[in-house]
């Protein structure tokens, strides 16, 4: 398996700030695996409300939600109760129907330490049968420019 | 606050037998409290399975639901990872749009320690609009039996 | 059963403010009946945290953390996707060794309508053996403040 | 990104079913993406008991866990609400300090479409100081059966 880009916190993109709680953690005294998925969907929604491309306004426009279609996680240190979790959010890859978005954990602390790194493919999918959609253009656009100046083209896909 | 009836295991009703993995603890050791309404989801939802009144079968002939109306959880032992909890679910009052279930909690091995009962209030309600409804008369009868003889009659509310 | 008092977003208490995401809610198209106790979790551990005796430093000093003992939940209008919702958190008595806390959600949007009320009972307990301890003067008398100056009085158990 | 090798209920390893509740499942009426991982370490830690390797008896006896140190998934077809689930587990590559384990999810029903397959590489840690540890002879050995004939070669790591 090759590794992911190493994130770090300078890069542009989204940050989201949380907390963890007991509801988090497991008995290995640390945030259970699948949990960084509920925080970087949250970081997303987050991420998207701030461009002011709401993801329910998607589906009440359009129909549409965002699908996680892949998943990629790298545990690289684990956090812990009551750690502040910063959740770093940039799109690496945007295509017509699909986006993937790294989003990456670092402790709040300084040096930042990095915990986590996830990369989502989302697939924008019509709500009513679940088939593959096109992105609508503004939320591709508007995506697109969470990247900042060097990021991600947009591909056109057929 | 009053205290439930005592239950036992040797009590008529459902055994629902569940392992206690990762994803149910918290960094305390234990089950993370909200989890046990997990469980007796799971419990109550074999229950009705096994008397062949399946949830999801009311909610595609009828386009009813049963949603939790009230909850009251009272945490007796902890229960631990790996531990095996069988889940005893039997009704307490079954009314013409709710019933209530009794669902403990017991660790499988003997003597069987009450690690935690709740005492569930299911409302009947339409999955469209959420709004209250007669529970169907083959749910309603068919809850009633699994309270044993000396179970609760039948209430009629209005 | 007996009902809760009516809470009103008016009274004094602590208010945590929280998004609704795909992670609570299920099938129903509403909030997951157990993730109201998550939620509730989030807001009292940052209602002591804005009280400066945060529930990790009990732990850290005292070796004691908080468990729920007791849990009381009235479901009373359901929360979807995207909506925003206020934890209300308040005491309802504090004895030695445990206290009972009011947690009320609410929509954020005007007329607050109330969705659901929990009574929490915490117990005060050593975490290497989760024995009930009394709770350190500090927490016990910073919690009485949340309450205002009708909250309940401090009730000296033995 | 490279796609998982297809899995088919045909091969061997270990097979675990489960049904979906609403515990499970979100407002888009399908199973959270979250919530295959939760599934998934059920799976894996019935394959461990049923080998007569319990988790729980390595973390007694060695004070190891297997912690998830990566997760590829991949999401092919939604499960639903009381949709019965077969996780297939087997292991792809064993390592000195580190396992990983094919997870695919199917249909109960014929003809058992794939749903998802999830790629876990699970290292052995010490408990203590969550540092990589060897996997002890018992549990590497026993792990490689599970492959069956044509399965993975245990591989010197230094």
């Amino acid at each position: 398996m090759n590794r992911h880009p190493t994130p770090t916190l300078g890069q542009g993109g989204h940050r989201y700030a949380c907390r963890i709680y007991y509801e988090d953690t497991d008995a290995a005294g640390t945030v259970y695996h699948a949990n960084y998925l509920r925080l970087a969907e949250r970081a997303r929604t987050e991420a998207l409300r701030e461009l002011d491309i709401p993801h329910a306004e998607m589906t009440r426009q359009f129909g549409l939600i965002f699908m996680v279609r892949r998943a990629k996680l790298d545990y690289l240190a684990p956090a812990r109760l009551d750690d502040e979790v910063i959740v770093a959010t940039r799109p690496l890859a945007i295509a017509a129907a699909s986006v993937v978005l790294v989003q990456s954990f670092h402790a709040a602390q300084p040096p930042h330490r990095t915990l986590a790194v996830a990369e989502i493919q989302l697939a924008c999918v019509r709500l009513r049968d679940m088939r593959a959609a096109r992105i609508p253009p503004l939320w591709r656009d508007t995506l697109a420019t969470l990247a900042g100046p060097g990021g991600p083209r947009n591909r056109e896909e057929g």
